[in-house]
């Protein structure tokens, strides 16, 4: 029952600082049962490669050879123009979040123009927010009281719902266009963090909070590489204008 | 997000023969996150505590301090009258596999009033076809070519697909029957087999062959309790009567 499909390798999962070498190997070897090619890891240094091989098994081995290693988050997801970060926590963000299944199904119709990042946070704190804020999309997984479940189990059950729903996809569903990847966003929301300081429509005690809730914003009309374009331009006309009238 | 459901605690998780502690301890952490509070594990002795405890957190290591043991499946098995088994291997058996889900849909209107067991095999050779003869179901886990799962991330799968169907029934459900548990069908095809050597439509060699075929058939037919002691009592008779004419 072999099922593979092209959009499987639209897709990466990321591990952003994941402290047990085992938990990397077992997120490698459930990417390659779902067919999954892509493990990123946003971590300082490489763990030790045995007991990451040792839980990955040989099957799965050249998933820990090939492992992206970047020691940020930006960067890792610079070329993903969709980010859907995983968590347990409910109530307290800002976000919405929906059940894997929902985000899969979310997701389906932007999966051929689009690369896409899940990514997944500590064992033993999750995603914080400032991780958060690269994310257009939220997962958390049902759970009764016990929220916390382990990471390698957490990453199987986000696999096998994006395999599941790819492979059960209507065929006959018309693809959204391709989006502006991380790195234009953050480039425009840089000019545009500029731009609000000139104006002094935020300040440094209330940029965070503002700069959230324009990111949900954008979030929320999911822009395109020319609309974000259009923005940092409008932006960076704006900044050159007014440093032109200061100086 | 606390969700539970008396149903849950109709389901059971049977580990039969797992070798590593710690798969053992990450089972007890996803059957506790996802609200399942029986775990039963079929092995001579119990593994040291430390690692299962560890894996399980201390959230979930009162189900490693409760964990039933069993020398054997059977015995494990009897008060259960829907045994579903988790198989990655198709094709070579005669058992019609169900993903999870479809598994769990065909699971829930007999919640109500049976007690399930989902049993998982060991790491290395999963279930035998001897296990899997009490099973009336088999679920297998939808994969690209390298099909062998983590045990861990296998029970994460399977309880995940338990909890999020029965959260999501439709409450207007009519509920099965209750059926014959494990141990009133296997006292039934005690005599069955009896009485089918005697008559001699099976033999040593062959008896295997036309036990599995029998079981599948009474499989197909749920059998309930009542049915399952009319069967045997057929066959009682049968042989007390062929006994009473030999002697």
């Amino acid at each position: 029952m072999a099922t593979k499909t092209p959009l499987l390798s639209h897709i990466a999962v990321v591990l952003v600082r994941p402290k047990n070498a085992e938990n990397i190997g077992a997120a490698a070897r459930i990417c390659w049962n779902m067919g999954i090619e892509r493990l990123i890891l946003v971590r300082d240094s490489l763990p030790e490669r045995e007991p990451m091989a040792k839980m990955a098994t040989h099957k799965a081995a050249h998933l820990i050879d090939t492992l992206e290693l970047h020691s940020n988050l930006e960067d890792a997801l610079s070329h993903f123009s969709i980010v859907v970060g995983t968590t347990a926590r409910r109530g307290r963000q800002r976000f919405v979040h929906q059940t894997p299944r929902e985000m899969v199904d979310a997701l389906l119709p932007q999966l051929a123009n689009n690369q896409v990042a899940i990514i997944f946070g500590p064992e033993d704190t999750g995603l914080t927010n400032d991780d958060l804020k690269y994310c257009q999309m939220t997962s958390a997984i049902p759970t009764a009281d016990f929220s916390s479940i382990n990471l390698a189990q957490a990453v199987a059950i986000h696999c096998y719902e994006l395999q599941y729903g790819i492979i059960h996809a209507r065929k006959d569903m018309a693809p959204a266009p391709q989006l502006a990847t991380s790195f234009e966003l953050e480039s425009m929301y840089t000019y545009l963090e500029k731009s609000l300081y000139t104006i002094d429509f935020i300040e440094e005690v209330s940029c965070a909070h503002w700069m959230g809730t324009i990111r949900n914003f954008f979030n929320r009309i999911t822009l395109t590489s020319k609309d974000a374009n259009i923005v940092r331009g409008i932006c960076k006309k704006f900044l050159f204008h007014t440093e032109s009238n200061l100086g």
